[in-house]
């Protein structure tokens, strides 16, 4: 039957489920999600009051805040794509891990982001922003990699998956691909500025709209 | 179909399943729950026995088994109210990852007000309090939220769900509204007496009644 | 219906799934047999060589291996006794968290045995054996205060459990209850005595036998 | 009935269910795969710039990436194994924890190896090699023990499991078996060769073959 060969090569129901392919996912998902807040320290031996030494680490909460939004975000656009396969086949699995790379990387830049917004010279800044920019941009290109490797094997996908459906997903998808390369661009620029564009968007895209919501 | 249309747009069976929106908040309420114990730390070059160094330590376990015990009654809360699902859209999505964003946050409160209970100043210590009455009271809003937005869409809901068995719910989540306000204002005049008081509460509200079971 | 009202009040189908309770346990007992290794530091400015800095380490490899078996068998435990169940109560989820609490304490004793181990006064030693102790007590005694709920449920378990069956796991997990504080007692000796007797003790455990399959 | 002995004498239905078992191991590599960036620091107290302080850790990167391939290795051939299975019994729960033990140590012979890439004396070095290669190679030697259990015996397996498909599995897994150790030893001539070698043969497995993709 040429429906199990396409399950790389095993007899049906041996392949890669895709509710493990998911559970796998969330886990990673959810324990990155957890961990951000590791990074933001209690201050020790801080001059003044506590309040003024809490204030003073906006930039922490800003970056968790921010790492926190964007992992939603691809747990929400994951679990939409995923949601469309019926099975899976070793690129899909092979193309998750390494969607999953840049997301497991995530709370490295978020505690350098943190650390140099304040502290860092204008050089530093730039620097830290740059690997932020990059790692977000990685998720966002590694995901598009795996959707448009899925829109391409109609064979893996879900009997009610529409053509339409699939267009206005790709066009959306497609536009999440162009934010975090354009947004680190303008951050060189400053740290601060950096992150209130970030989290505009951010928000932005969790608000629901009639094209988002598909 | 208008059952198609209420998935956010989505063909039917292409929408967030409830099992995946479960499986993620398990995840971080799980995650969430372990981490808690990384903030309790090993005594290192103490003065005097071990046992002294460790008992000098009890404001570290009260705010460890106080968070330990919000963040399972929120799991408990939250399973209850999101095993009334029968599907979920675009909006529950949303408002169940604001929900886990004071939830991840935890584990930063609960070391600041394990570290501020004995060495703070008196002002330091009403921030510690502040912070961590904040974040429990920002679970108890944001799951209330949720909880609201469920109780006005009835087409979200398994059939089974009744009216009687909503309102006697209502009832108890409007009085965790206030019980985590109300006590941060009577901890502001000390730290032992507002760990005290949490605890119990947390532990009234795990004692089984013919009301709470529900 | 009495079957729906055992569920806490809720109508059938509303009350907590078996599935999301053991989703939530598997969890955290996951989470804290991976934290384990955290506490196993690199060398960082020893003396002499790498090797031997390791080698001087063996009290922390001992201990993690330890917390991994002991947290092995109560997954094992946990998984065999949430099996017999087709349904939980309020009561089973209170119990289970109940358990869950010193589960996730676990990589604190750890930590503190395999710091004390080497470099404690005998006195220091006897409080990190006694802490590991009670911790792993705790989690026999609470294991049993959730079995010996479920043993007179009757009402919640799945249609094929035997009495035979129930009755050769009580025997097993009564003993079971007996064997952490009999190993503290002992422990109280030495630490590396302490170590040697629960790990012969988990390793016996994990071995299969006609009974212990059960 | 026979079917029921097999299942370590419980009766049907009673037995460590295979989803379970995937469940809790995915958790375990999920987390293991999340807490590698965690070994991986924010630079403090640098010399020079950000961006020469970052590129200074590049044996933390090359670490980091090949623990994170080797997890997702382990991961893709655990499930494609366990989902052989149509049951389990106490000796594969028993060599899956086993498994899972070089698993959750991972994370430190990768700090291990990261920090002693550059700093170390040759001897010291060739120690870090020797760690993260035993830690490695026990990881496929478990993980074979697991298979030829499996292997051994088909009541255990799904009916459309075939002798074919096990043959080519085995051949495959046999090869796996001498990678780690090979490596090792070519390795103990210096570390970034064994970190080349190590990713080069972890990106050639993950690359889709027909031979592989069953």
């Amino acid at each position: 039957m040429e429906g199990d060969k396409s399950i790389g090569g095993a007899p049906a129901g041996l392949g890669m489920s895709v509710g493990r392919l998911e559970a796998f996912s969330d886990g990673v998902l959810a324990i990155v999600i957890t961990l951000l807040i590791l990074e933001i320290k209690v201050p020790a031996g801080h001059e003044g009051t506590l309040g003024s030494a809490l204030a003073g680490q906006w930039p922490q909460y800003a970056a968790f805040l921010l790492s926190f939004l964007i992992v939603g975000i691809i747990w929400l656009n994951h679990h939409a794509t995923i949601n469309l396969l019926q099975r899976t086949d070793h690129t899909v699995q092979v193309l998750n891990l390494l969607l999953l790379l840049p997301v497991t990387v995530l709370p490295w830049p978020t505690a350098l982001l943190a650390e140099y917004t304040h502290e860092g010279t204008p050089g530093d800044q730039r620097v830290a922003v740059l690997v932020y920019g990059l790692t977000s941009s990685a998720m966002a290109a590694t995901f598009n990699v795996l959707w448009r490797y899925i829109l391409r094997h109609p064979e893996l996908h879900k009997p009610q998956v529409t053509t339409e459906l699939l267009a206005v997903r790709n066009r959306r998808y497609n536009v999440g691909l162009l934010v975090y390369p354009v947004a680190t661009v303008i951050g060189l620029v400053s740290v601060p500025l950096f992150l209130v564009l970030m989290l505009a968007l951010a928000l932005l895209y969790l608000l629901p709209t009639p094209d988002v919501r598909t």
